[in-house]
């Protein structure tokens, strides 16, 4: 999930979401509302679903939770391949894979060339070489990792004296004369206690400017290198890379990510005494690498030349090894096609697997998609994407028009069986599919719980182990049910 | 807290530690069992608590709830001295810190010298270099840290396959022929169904022997280096560390801890076909070092050659900056002398501050002082320690006489209203005053709620911020309260 998709959303929204999540947890209200909003639908426009296509759904649905076979695929992303940043090894051999996968479930493959950014890891590492209290001939060692896009220190790295700010203003107020020559560590807490109310996102959309702005704020100053305390939930002394944006008005320092716990001993000695640090960084940045979306289409019987897009990004942060952000999102589209096959089941328009390319360090994927495929734009009916991970699904929320949801509205009866019969219009969806969104694509992205999620979030322990076989069962469940039955309703979506 | 104390307890005490936290949970229940027992005693034994000593508990319990002393010193000891492994320069910064405190309050200091073992971390660095599925020129990164006292690699590593087993059996089965070459990986998962019943100590106790043993048990088979699954809770990628031992019979081979998610990995991994792996742990055990338990007495006014000790142990392991294990315990006996020369107030008995030194790797400062002090043990009434975080408090166990419990029972009413009013006898207790317990001085444990204690336990993660202030001036409250009334009541406790 890019910062993009994480406007700070009001506090009305936050309640409203977990007046949702409360819905979601107990089952027989639910079903009454289900059931009377269904009625409404009925009572306003006939509905397009048909018994035969109800109960192709149901089927969809209780295959697809139990079916192990998105849990596998995601077990070789993560396991067998690992880390998948763009332009790496590992992410050339997981598009090879994935098609290859495709093709043995009998799809139309194709490799869809995308250009990348090639930014390529190095040392990391950092020390308080002078501290107030320290013992003779020590230091204190300093957590973090680089972000994604910084450039290098020298490769002996460079020692500057440390100054903290907790937010842009403090940052202001301390001027040029106190931050040229320094390292700025901006200390801006995330908010445990909003993501610990099922709201990782507005935590992240508050924390996350300082990840992508604040390098360049610093330098502006004169700082020679830029820290931000790692945008993430429970600490348990990971850094949490992401990309920073270096602005065109300020020269391009480093920057890294530290741990929580380091940034809050960095902002203890340094309210005693000159706190100076030695950083190394070396990152690198190669020519852009060619790369590509795979895209493979189960081609629709009636109306093939229309395209309902099953999504997610392929490419992953490079210290774990991308299971919730988001082999998950690719293996859910995978179910979804995989089991149309296992079950003969044909839809009326044609769906388009996507594992998209460069989510995380430059939307190449999503962007040059939109643009090659813009002659073609009105036919794409819908682009279903998941890059929240794969907690517990609770539904569904839309771009688009409104009356989307009323056309849907069957589905929540379907859907609520697993938890998760929620829809709602937001103003803006995942990054991949946001090009199209933009175009005038209805976008759908899938609703989880996602209280954990930012626990782990760009660390080293997005691993295999932090999904639940059972919620990513239910999320492939969600996104095959909703592709199908956009699929095969006798109208495309409003638009 | 070592390995020592943690021998796995039957299912029945289990049961009664779940009734116990759930008695200290809610108070009103638990008043009148309070009241009833209180009762009990005075009707089989006059009470020594006079109304004057009871008042004096109550202020010293009610001072050290409201200080902020005991925070403070944890603050410098972790965040301006950092880690304490014995025979680092930290842990002699931290002697001379501590014994300079306890100068300051006016006590009489020594530093009593102890021999420690000087074990170095190294680098330490593991990747998978050949395994199934792998991306052409790539290899999967292995999360991983020395076992203290382990020997190195060489320094350009070694290549091995690696052979996983569950437990010594499966080791057992696969015999040398399966073994000889191989890195042999336990992964003996950490049962966090135990652990998440607030008895982490059971399920720490069913794993640590495979970091102590495992490695041994692998080299008689020929392993050549010996790999066990983190002993800890939650996982996030972070290896734990502690204390490995070599058997006088077996080759001493390199021993690492791996973060539970690579051992998953690797799990996964081998039984799809070859792993090798690259391994590279250079450490060093130099020779032994001059080190010291810091010892300062606050003379007791009647009986000043009787000793109620209270301490925690100053060295740490070297990952984090050793706050919950167990510069909590150290800050919490540094308040208990703090909070009476605050008070003005005098015990009958002296009580001997204590910052052990080598709890975590040999134990010496523990065996040292019940040698060096062995012709004065029967003067030695209580020793009293804690060493497993600084969770709320729900009171403390004792070795000894069970007399000791009913003598002391008045105190339940006073620790009831902090929620910590519970006391049981045990058979063992923490490690440094084991030797003492060994020796006929009752010893007491402060007993705390430890559901989270082994998610950070020789981690990285031991940090600063895991300490709560609140808790840990309720386990401030419990030492000093126990402390000043074993040392003010008429009797020295029977033995």
């Amino acid at each position: 999930m890019s910062k993009k998709n994480l406007r700070l959303k009001s506090y009305r929204k936050l309640l409203l979401f977990i007046f949702a999540l409360s819905l979601a947890a107990s089952s027989s209200p639910l079903s009454l509302i289900a059931q009377r909003r269904a009625q409404q639908a009925t009572q306003t426009e006939p509905s397009q679903f048909s018994p035969q296509l109800l109960r192709e759904l149901k089927q969809i649905q209780q295959a697809a939770l139990e079916s192990d076979y998105a849990l596998k695929q995601l077990a070789h992303l993560t396991n067998n391949i690992g880390p998948r940043l763009s332009g790496s090894p590992q992410a050339q051999q997981a598009v090879e894979y994935i098609a290859g996968e495709m093709r043995r479930l009998g799809l139309e493959v194709k490799l869809e060339k995308v250009m990348v950014p090639h930014w390529v890891r190095g040392e990391e590492s950092a020390s308080l070489l002078e501290f107030p209290g320290q013992a003779p001939n020590t230091t204190q060692k300093v957590v973090l990792t680089a972000l994604g896009g910084s450039v290098a220190t020298p490769a002996e790295g460079i020692t500057a004296e440390v100054v903290v700010v907790n937010n842009f203003d403090e940052l202001t107020a301390l001027g040029r004369k106190k931050v040229e020559g320094k390292i700025v560590l901006f200390n801006h807490k995330f908010d445990e206690q909003i993501a610990a109310q099922g709201y990782g996102g507005a935590a992240y959309g508050e924390s996350v400017v300082y990840r992508g702005a604040g390098p360049s704020a610093a330098a502006r100053l004169g700082a020679v290198a830029a820290l931000v305390r790692s945008v993430g939930g429970l600490s348990y002394r990971l850094p949490h890379t992401g990309a920073t944006r270096y602005a065109a008005d300020a020269p391009r320092i480093p920057a890294a990510a530290v741990a929580a716990e380091d940034a809050e001993m960095m902002a203890y000695l340094t309210t005693q005494g000159s706190v100076r640090m030695h950083l190394v960084l070396t990152p690198q940045q190669l020519p852009d690498a060619e790369s590509y979306n795979v895209t493979a289409d189960l081609r629709g019987s009636e109306h093939p030349e229309q395209i309902i897009i099953v999504s997610g990004h392929l490419d992953s942060w490079d210290l774990g090894t991308g299971a919730i952000d988001d082999g998950a999102g690719v293996v859910m589209a995978m179910q979804t096609v995989q089991i149309l096959k296992q079950l003969h089941l044909r839809p009326k328009r044609t769906i388009r697997f996507i594992a998209w390319m460069n989510e995380e360090n430059g939307l190449m994927g999503g962007r040059t998609y939109a643009r090659e495929h813009a002659g073609d734009v009105s036919n794409h009916v819908a682009a279903i994407e998941s890059d929240r991970g794969a907690g517990h699904p609770i539904g569904f929320q839309a771009t688009g028009k409104p009356d989307i949801i009323k056309i849907l509205q069957p589905l929540a009866g379907i859907l609520e069986s697993s938890g998760a019969p929620l829809m709602r219009m937001t103003d803006d969806t995942e990054a991949d599919v946001s090009p199209l969104s933009q175009a005038g694509v209805p976008a759908f992205a899938l609703w989880q719980d996602e209280r954990t999620y930012f626990d782990y979030h760009h660390t080293a322990a997005d691993t295999f182990d932090k999904v639940n076989p059972r919620e990513l069962a239910e999320n492939a469940a969600v996104m095959s049910v909703l592709a199908y039955a956009i699929a095969s309703i006798p109208q495309p979506l409003p638009r």
